[in-house]
């Protein structure tokens, strides 16, 4: 079982007030790399695991997807997804992604924004991932970075004038308990190893690895971004069954 | 053109004094993890990239490589690979890694061992590699891993008791002038991605990627290297043509 910490209110309230909250995709600063990733949806069958408040199940809409099914854990995440959508193609179903039952063969694209890290048995979701998906279909996922969920103190440093992060436990994979917007949120350490060799083992082929940082130009245009560039804040992977 | 630190006599002084260097494969503890990529050399026409004392490639044909061409840049290293081996069938050459020229589909195995951090143009040399693969042909390599060589400062830190591996400027990408057994060794940083899109987008298939770290078994008969799974000292990747 996944912590549904989305439903907590106190997290919740904050994490409404953030800019990928409020702005949708324009606010993540990674997706126009995801978006790189993805392959043109026109007539696309779409699953999008960890769906949040429905930016992108939307989008894929918009840009062609034949149907999106939208599946996530929070009761307050899809009371606002389903209230902000008005297409009969996009199903919003409150779902533990532990606890999924996919039909084999029924998606051309299995996508997630930032939610596998919360998921434990990892291996058994992207098991039936693979499965619900038809040949040559396509998986494009973005996760904490794993040089990111590693640290026991994943907080900046300073020594020499220079900031850095401070790794430690990369090797060590579980759960990590983080005070981010509230206290004791778990997620999943897994190295990148971790990741890539549990897609190749289970049939897929990977397209793309990309760990990302702010581009030059996005911390021109918001200068405090300047030190996510020391470390990748996330991974996103592309990868083909 | 690739610093050739191997021939500072200094360095190479000390080198030689490594447990790998006196032990060859028993003296490298990421050994048994880079061989359980290597496919079945039983007739494989071998190219060993920066071939040291020639450890790996005398091991290649004991397990049955029918040729072996090893090359390095390394007079130091080459002097006493040839003195070591007796066998007609591996032919050692003293070259550049970055101005080689290989006969296209002239190997069934592409392998190096902690050689690629020292070349600044990989992309190149891994074109050749492609070319000199026939199809279904093999790389496996191991380097140094990004998360070890990107700090400024590769040394570890402690704070409440903790080691830390403190990570900075991993998203930018190039030489690092370290001190490790001289002054002003090149290493060339590269992201965990760039070295996986080069493979892919030379034609490449991921195999398996390995992040590697001792073992609970090592670390229980080398105590010293208990800090080293704090953060992987190595990458490993088997790919196929």
């Amino acid at each position: 079982v996944t912590q549904n910490i989305y439903d907590n209110q106190k997290f919740f309230e904050k994490y409404q007030r953030l800019s990928r909250s409020l702005k949708g995709l324009a606010g993540a600063p990674e997706w126009p790399a995801l978006r790189a990733l993805l392959p043109a949806l026109g007539g696309l069958r779409v699953l999008d695991l960890g769906c949040g408040f429905g930016w992108f199940s939307r989008w894929a809409r918009q840009n062609g997807a034949s149907r999106v099914l939208a599946i996530d854990v929070s009761r307050n995440m899809l009371m606002r997804a389903r209230a902000e959508t008005h297409d009969p193609a996009i199903c919003y179903l409150r779902a533990d992604l532990e606890r999924l039952r996919l039909q084999s063969g029924s998606f051309d694209l299995v996508f997630s924004s930032l939610a596998l890290h919360y998921v434990k048995n990892l291996r058994g979701l992207m098991w039936k991932a693979r499965c619900s998906l038809g040949a040559g279909g396509r998986l494009v996922f973005s996760v904490e970075h794993p040089i990111y969920t590693a640290p026991s103190s994943p907080k900046w440093r300073t020594a020499s004038g220079r900031r850095f992060w401070p790794v430690n436990g990369y090797l060590e994979e579980g759960p990590r308990s983080t005070d981010w917007l509230a206290k004791g949120v778990i997620k999943h350490h897994r190295t990148l190893a971790t990741y890539l060799n549990m897609l190749l083992r289970l049939g897929f082929s990977i397209s793309e690895v990309n760990e990302w940082g702010p581009t030059r130009r996005q911390i021109a245009s918001q200068p405090g971004w300047a030190d996510e560039r020391q470390r990748p804040a996330f991974l996103l992977v592309a990868a083909r069954r």
